[in-house]
Order: structure tokens, then sequence, then C-alpha cells
């Protein structure tokens, strides 16, 4: 079930209604359980082609920066994405870092290359899966990789999102898309989240916790408050932007946490990163951008939904359970 | 009527529910409405005892960088504010700037000082008012600074609030306040907005426009993109807190227009100041903050209701109206 | 006298050796000295037919933002300059600010604006001047940037330069250009400074102060930390480079000061801007850029050095006396 | 040999005249050489107890971003320091990462942690160092961190300076240190850098290369434009100042290149972090921080100049060879 299933959201979605809706842009996971503890596991976005020969415009936006990004300065300072967009748990991004450098050091035509930005971001899932035991190894990144495809994304307990919990439920990965005319053509927007954040899910104006719908009342994460939250988002689209224009629109990817009721927490990482797959082409004035700023909230907005329908409840380390989003249940709430 | 007489606010808010509960926080206004064409003003936020000799810690978040702040980077350099907050009509900011100056060197114990750096902030309110005019004078605003004071603040078309218009509807300034704990003892926070942003007024989850609340339809701003939105936040706060903490508070506070609708429209200028009136006290830990980002959050959210549910409907430049968001009618379609 | 006639720089500049140089860029003065106390001015930059209509890709850099530059957070987000660039007085730099707005309003085809970002940068010359009687008007700053032209620079004691003092000395405003190719082509890079820093001046090696060459040894300037130094950069280039190039541009501007003594104390305002008269080009690629960064940083070490010569011993304020860098003195110095 | 035997530096250090001359801050080394092509290795500067439960108050600069520094974001937003800064080659900065990760795991009191923000700093060695082979290793790690110690620091070739170049000659690690007046008390500033960054040496205002000194004109290095530079800076103190104060610093830090003829090249990844060891006191205010700005530009300055002096001439990867400074030959060409 996803939210626009629901009715919890419209707008004109690609195909797949998913980040791989925009043309050559593949997603990958490795999903890793293990009981009683492994909860975990590996997201991939792969532009294709990508490479130190061919990097994108990107941007980066940090709204809150408890978190661990791996590229963050070359990225913001290039205005180029050059790596995989690979997500995983907070104690293993520098191996999947590592492993994306050992992808690069075996890439055709990179044979003579010495230098490589590989980006990784990544949530805390330790409230489910015993994120100290670093599970992810690098084989685990280069299949994440190199099973990238597009189509249908599995959502919701997959990949970096096989133990992440947001809004009090449990959470995941989550993508939407979005078709929206744009410097004179039709482009495409995606966007995919690793949901994890902390806040009380707002629907119709509406608080939605577990004990509102009938769940148990386990406030999710107990953890300290350094280890709640963080949103890794990605935005990708084949709308002709350049990087600076690509940080503006990342900015407006956090911005849309707050609808579904995000709190921002000191704890929290919440990042986006935006790419564009059009090179070569001059860049659209900024004034015509309302439509693809309006696009990547929307299509944050149903990732995160989706990331909560498709997750299932799950229990992992320290028996600690968080409970999924029961649609239909949602569905009744909504109507009273 | 305040955002919390229809129930559509919360909380443990201080004495006038104002950024004014900030002890020592005065507002002032002058308000200028000249048929035909002028509908505006100067609002000043005034800490009590503000100055090159006194300033206070504070923070500034750009969410949008599409206005004309005055006074941005020295604040974040120094983490300080050594004047008071002025908010105006955008055209009319650099003239407010000066008569800070002239402020400034009337002011006791300055008689040597030779360098200053006065804040303004600015919102476009071109659409019912003749900007290019420049209508405010330096008397206005030192007006607006002499006059502030603690207690009610008038909210909607008031002050620097006299002709903005926000989510279709006509707003102005509106301000709010909560009570919280915080480093171990009962502290304030008060938030004031200058709302004049694009987007669509959610409530309750759905969408409100002034056509669904059987007003006539016209889409406000009709003007090009480059002139819509803006929204200035103010926040006060007497928590112990730093500058690189006000400014993540003042994230949290841009962050929040997303809860209401605001689309962060690429003419917008949205930014926040955070200062504390708490000098000479340690700072309090950053994982001890939540309780004062969520109190942001939610005071910046029931600020930009009372700005629009205090305003009038107003007929202004070129006979252009703006209609107010009609409280008793909004009441009955929320609750069909 | 200018540093090359000393050996004191080389490289291939243009014709005039002046921001100038880069085609279409103007620059106007307006001088005010009035006895006892007034020893300050308006310099203009102005790229022809710079408007609102016909905005410029720009970058802006702050190094120390103890300073009130006009006009920073749109240049930013936008990366664009739409108005002159206005050097003067701290005190004045609103009022200058105004004086953009009227001129903006008064210009063919803007009729219609009703928002303009002005941009003005200030150094603090109080020292020598009354800066508080803000003797700028709208008329100098309306003047200034009408006689902008293209051709020799007055260097030294004149507009903006007229009460300014660095390293020292007497200085005042600077300029030099570069002609290098780049993106396959020739292209210009001018800088034009008005340098107003502490520090020691640093020739071969050497520092160089005015009592080690026999002057009076008056330590420049003898007021509080709060209001020394300052120094404001303007580039301008004709190389195809977008605003996130520039702003990497303008970051090598300020890191050029150091070359020459600039000691970067809390109290400077130490501001880049640059601008490209180039538009609708693709941008080159950011690995050829190096040419273009060594050219900003050479041209603004000699714009530097060009302020010190070329200005003359200045009487102001409170009888106080900065004395001109002496430069056969110098020349001497060095050769010993 | 050190720079101020050679009278190329002044100014009062500590015992050390290094970063350990600040108390309780530890350096350690582990130098790789392995023939024919590995140069490299890790060195790690360990302020004592570092950790989760006792992080310090730290500041980053990030002067031109072509770099893969670890820990950025999380560093800049919470302004802390929770790990030793870890310096090694570029393609080895994640395991070097993952590294630090295994070293939390192990520290008394972190057996319930399960986030950790590793800060590791790198350089590109590919000129001189296959650098492709990733030779470095978690133990490399583990020991350069458990074998810090304070007193004298190894320069030149050395742990993260084995493989390194810095203009035109070979450099490698150097440290510096000042003692100075602030806050009302003597305090200590210290500096260590991993110089690799392009440029002229600048000397007594004359450009100094290896042909100028009979070496063979051999141009350094002859890689691509990506590869080209790069210099970590470490700032440490026991000043009392906070995080704002601290990025101020590491402003400054980058700012010293120049002084030594850094060309800021667009490859080149240069940041500064500055750390301070003090805690629980009110931040010393802005307008005293002058000395500690000088002191830590003059530091990086020294430290530059011994990274130069100390270094030894190196053969490595493919034959090629970085030649050292030769001092002796140095004193003497400045005196003609």
């Amino acid at each position: 079930m996803r939210a626009r299933d629901l009715g919890l959201a419209t707008g004109d979605s690609g195909r797949h209604n998913a980040i791989t809706d925009v043309p050559g842009v593949g997603v990958g996971h490795v999903t890793l359980v293990r009981d009683p503890a492994v909860r975990t596991g590996v997201t991939a976005v792969v532009p294709g082609g990508i490479g130190p020969h061919a990097p994108l415009p990107a941007g980066l936006f940090t709204g809150n920066g408890h978190g661990k990004l791996v590229g963050a300065t070359q990225l913001s300072e290039l205005g180029l994405l050059e790596s995989p967009v690979v997500l995983t748990a907070t104690l293993s991004a520098f191996r999947a870092a590592d492993a994306l450098v050992t992808w690069m050091l075996a890439q055709p035509g990179c044979a003579g290359v010495r230098t490589f930005n590989p980006v990784v971001g990544e949530c805390n899932d330790g409230h489910l899966s015993d994120i100290r035991a670093r599970p992810v190894t690098e084989a685990h990144v280069l299949r994440a990789v190199a099973t990238a495809t597009g189509g249908p994304v599995t959502e919701g307990c997959a990949g970096a999102g096989t133990g992440t919990t947001a809004l009090g439920f449990k959470a995941g990965i989550g993508t939407a898309s979005r078709l929206l005319h744009a410097a004179g053509e039709q482009v495409t927007l995606g966007a995919l989240v690793q949901a994890n954040f902390g806040g009380t899910l707002r629907l119709h104006g509406r608080p939605i916790t577990p004990s509102s719908l009938g769940l148990p009342g386990e406030r999710l994460p107990p953890a300290g408050p350094e280890e709640v939250g963080s949103c890794m988002i990605v935005i990708a689209t084949d709308a002709p932007v350049d990087a600076r224009q690509l940080t503006r629109l990342a900015r407006r990817a956090v911005f849309a946490l707050g609808r579904v009721g995000a709190d921002y927490s000191h704890g929290s990482g919440d990042y986006a990163i935006a790419f564009t797959t059009r090179t070569g082409h001059a860049p659209m004035p900024d004034h015509e951008l309302n439509p693809l700023f309006g696009a990547a909230m929307d299509a944050v907005e149903e990732s995160v939904l989706n990331s909560l329908l498709a997750a299932e409840t799950t229990t992992g380390a320290e028996g600690r359970t968080a409970h999924a989003l029961p649609g239909p249940r949602l569905l009744e709430l909504l109507r009273t």
C-alpha cells in the first residue's frame, strides 16, 4: 500500500512513482537481517554512468548536521557528484565509503584515477539493529551498486531502511516522483528517503501516534537524544539546473519534512542531496524554478509516507519492536 | 480573534502570547495608511537596553535569500545583535537602516561610537502599497523604536504588516510565545512574523483558499515571481543559549513555515533572526535544546495563523484587494 | 607612481592596469574633502547596462564579516549582481544603498520594478574623517554612478578611499588588471580595492613600517579594535564563469591580502565581490580556473600596493595624520 | 634544521615549538615506506581524554573544498570534536575513519555508544606513493592514535607527510607553537600541517624554486589539476574560546598559507580544524582575539616552513623524485 492508494498524495507522478522515473537512475538494495539483532542494509542510488569522468551537477543542504555524511565539502565546492549515493547505518558509513573507492578503482577508464569523492549518507538504526557490530561489508555495498536498476523500488524495510523508524512508527526507504513542465519541456523529479526522524506524524492536521491507532504506545526511539533521528534525502531530476539551483532545491527537500511532522531535533542528521542527470545545457532561469521546488516538496512528503506505509512491524535488537503504520486502520481514523 | 480562540493552537503560552512575554522585549508599530495607495509601515522589536555597548547573542538563518536583510554578515560573524530589529517594506529598508544609525548616534554613551550594525528585515508589500514611493521616513522608524513597549502586540494590518499578504489572504504581523523548561528553569520563547509568503494555507491537512471560503478567488499576489513572498521571523528568548545555538534555533523557525503551507518560492526572502536576552551565563547543553526547538516551531506556526486571523480585508494600490481569512467561516469549514 | 613602476608587480596587465580594462566596466568617484574633518567619498564600480533587467553572474566571499555589506544574502542566493557596486564610509552605507534604489527607480524600463538589491560595501574612515556626520548624500552617490567611465582610474585619496588607511600608511583606492588565457581565449580580470586594513606591510619579505621609513611612528589607527580595518574588494572579469565559480574566485581575492601583510583582525570587514560581464555562455570547466585564480590574487596584491603608493599624506579629524608610503624612500630601503 | 634555526621565524614559542606544547595534546605517527612505491602513513593529533563523553569545542574552515575531510558537517553543527584528528592519504581516509570507529567502540565507558563522528583529513600523496593500493590499515591508525604523545614531534617525511610535496619541494608534517597572553593569562596555541599544496615558495619576497637552488627543475606535481595540492591544518589551543571563535581562528590558519606562496589552486583541499582543550569557561571577548589570530597565522607559516626543512629528498612511485629544500643553500641564496 502506498500513500496515494490511501488518497494521501496526489499530483502527476512518473510510471513507478519512484526516483527511478528519472531516466537512467537506478536503485539497489542489500538487506541484512540476521537474528537476533541485525536489521540493517545498504541502498544505492546510482545515476547511470556516474564516475570520476562523468560527474553530474549536484547540490547539498544540511538542515541539521548531526550526521556523518561523507563527501560533503567537495560536493559543495565543485557542485558535482561523481559517485553513487550510498545510504546505510551510521557506524557503517565509512566502510561503505571505502567500498565506493574500491568500486571506482575497478571502473573502466579509471586505471589512472588517484582521487575520488565517495558520497555516503546514513541514519542511526541502532534502536532495532546491533549497529556496533558494523555488519555491512564491502561486498554488500558493491552488490547494492551493481544491482541497481530502474523500475519499481522496494520500499519500507529494505536496504538502508531495514532498521529505521520515523515519527513513532517503523519506517524505512520511501520514494516518489513528479512529472512537470520546466524550461519548456516535460521533466521528471524523483525523491528517495531513508526515514529515521523524530516527531509526531501529522495527517489531515491530526497527530497520528501508535496509541491513537491502538498500537502499543512504545515511544520510539527511547534512546538518548544524541541518537534520535535523521533523514537522508536524495533528489534526482533531469531538468537543466546547475549546482547552485540544485542547492536551492535541496533546501526545499529538507523543508518538506516539517509537513509530515518532523521535529528537526538536535540529534537528527537531516540532509538532502540533489543532482541532475542533464549536463551540457544552459541552466533554466531561477524564476522558473517554482514548479521544481514544489515537486521536490511534494515528492519528499509522499516518499516519507510511502516509507511508513510499506514498512512492516519489526522486532530487533534487545527485543525492541517498532510497529508499522497500519494503513486500513489509519484510513478509518482519518475518516472519523 | 487569535488562533487559539479557534482551537488552532495549543501549548503553554506567556501572558500575552506574544514576543513581549520575553522580559524586556518591546514592540513598536508605526502604521502608514494614506489613500489611495500607501499601505505600509514599520515594526520594531526592541530588546531593552540594546545598543553597541550591550549587544545580545544572536543567530540568523537564511531559508531563501531573495531578500534585502540589512546586517546579515556582521550578525553572523560576531553572533551579536546590537540594534533593534526593524521590519518594513523592501524599498524602504535602507532608509530604515540609516534611521537606526541616527538612533544609535543619539543613544546615551554613544558619543564616541563610529561603527554600528543596524538590522532591518523587509517584505515586499508592493501588491497593496505604492512601494516605489518609499513612504517610510526616518521619523517613522525612530517613533517605532521609541514607542516599543511590552504587553499585548497589535497583530494583522499594523506596522510592517499593514500591506502584506500570505497564503492567499491578507496577512501582516503575528506573534505568539511559549513557556517551557530549559536548563533547569522556566524560560520564555517568543516569535514575531511579518508574513508575506506564497503557498496554500493548510489547516487540519486541508488546503484553505479564498474560494473554498466563498471569497473572490483573486490569486495573491498576481505579481511577477520576483516579488512574491517573504517571511521575516524574529525569535526572542531568555534561555541561556549562545550564537551557534541561536542559529540552530533560527533554522527551525524557518522550517516551521512549511507546516502552514509555505511554498518557499524562488522569490521569497525567508529569514529568521533569533536572539537571547540572557548574557553572562554558560550556554545550556545542545542535547537539551529540543524543547526550545519545538517551542520555536510552534510559536512561529501560531504567529502566522495569528497574522492571518487578525488582518482585515484591505484594498490598496491600483484598487487591488486582499481578503482577510474569515475566522467564523473557517471554523465552520473545518468542522465539516 | 604605481607598484610596477617600482618593480613591485609584474604580469601581463591590461591597457590601464585597472578594473576598467574589463570591457564595459566603469568607475566613478565623488571625493568629499571639507575642513576640518570630512575626508570621505563614494566610489562606484558600474558594469555597463547593469540593472534589474540585466543582472550579471556574481559571487561573494566574507573573509571576516565585521562589516556592513549591503546586499549580501540575495547576491549569494541568486548568484546575481543587479546593481552598481558602491563603496563608501561605514555609517553612510545605508544612505548609499537608498540612493541606489533612487537610481534604479529612474532607470529606463524600470517603471514597474518593485524590488531591487543594491550592493554597497564600506570601510571605516573614522580615523581621518568625521564619520558620524554622514556627509555622503544621495546626490553624491548618483553622481559617482553617473560619471563612472572606462579608462584610467584615480587611485589613492579618491572617492571611498579619501579617508582610509592600511598597513600603517595612508591608503585608499587601488586597482590593477591581468590579461590571461582562459577557456581558449584571451580574457581580462580586474580588481579594485578600498584598502583600510590592519597589519604590517610586507615587501620582499621585510616588514615596512612608517618608522622604518623615517616617518613619524604613529600607529594607525589608534582607535578601538572594533573600528580597525576592512578591505572591500571588487573583482570583474569577462571570462565565462558562473556564480559558484565566481564565489571561488572571490575567496582567492581575500586570501591575497595575506601576501602584503594583512592581519585579518577581529574588527575587519574583509569582503570580495566578483562578477563577470559575460552571460549566455556555458561556464568554463573548474579545472581550468587556476590561471583566473592566480590573476585574481596577483591583481588584488597589486591593487593594494597601488592604493598605498598613490595616496597622499592626509590630516583629518581631530588633527590626526596618516602618512603616505614614500615611493622613492621605499625603493631605497628595499635596495639595502 | 627548523625555520627558526635559519632565522625564518621568530616569536615566542613553546618548549618544543610544536602543537604538543598545548598541554594534553599528543601526536602519533605511523610511517609506511615499502619499496618500490609506498610512501605514506598516518598522523594522529590526540587531545588527551578525547571521546564521545568528553568532546572539545571546535571549528572548521574550508578554504577550498576539493578534499575528502570526514566529519565536517557534525563538527560544524555542534561545534564539537569528539575524535582524534587523523591525517592520511586521500584514498585511505575512509578506512582511517572506520578505524576510529573501532577505536571508539573499545574506549572505556563507550560500551553503549551507538554514534560517533570520526574526523579524518587527507592529502593526495599519489605523486610519490601508490595511493590506489590503500596501504593504510586499521592497525596503522590505531597505532598512531595509541602512540600519540607529547614532546617533540617528528617533522617532514613522517606519518601522513611521508609522501607529500609542497611549493615544488618535498614536504610533509610541520608544526610550531606560540605562547601569548589572552584573556588575562598565558595561553598556548599550536599548529600542525600536512603540507601538500601548490604554488611557489616565497621567502623574503623572493620566489624560491628548485631550479633557483640548483636542483633538478622537475615541476611538482606533474599530475592532473584534480590531484594537485591540499593542506590540512590542525590548530590546538588552551585559550577559553568557543566554537564560533574557533571557526574564526580556523579561517586565519588557511589565510596564512598565502604568506608562504600557496596558490590555493582548484584541486586543493585546504582545511583548518581548530579546537581548544579548555572547557567550562566563559569564552573570551571577540575583541581580544587578535593576538590569538596572529599566533595562528604565524604558527601555520612556521609549520609549513618546518615541513619543508625537515623533509628529505624522496624517490617513490614510478621513480619520481621530490627534492628536499636544502637549508644551507637556501640560507646562502637569501643572503645574496
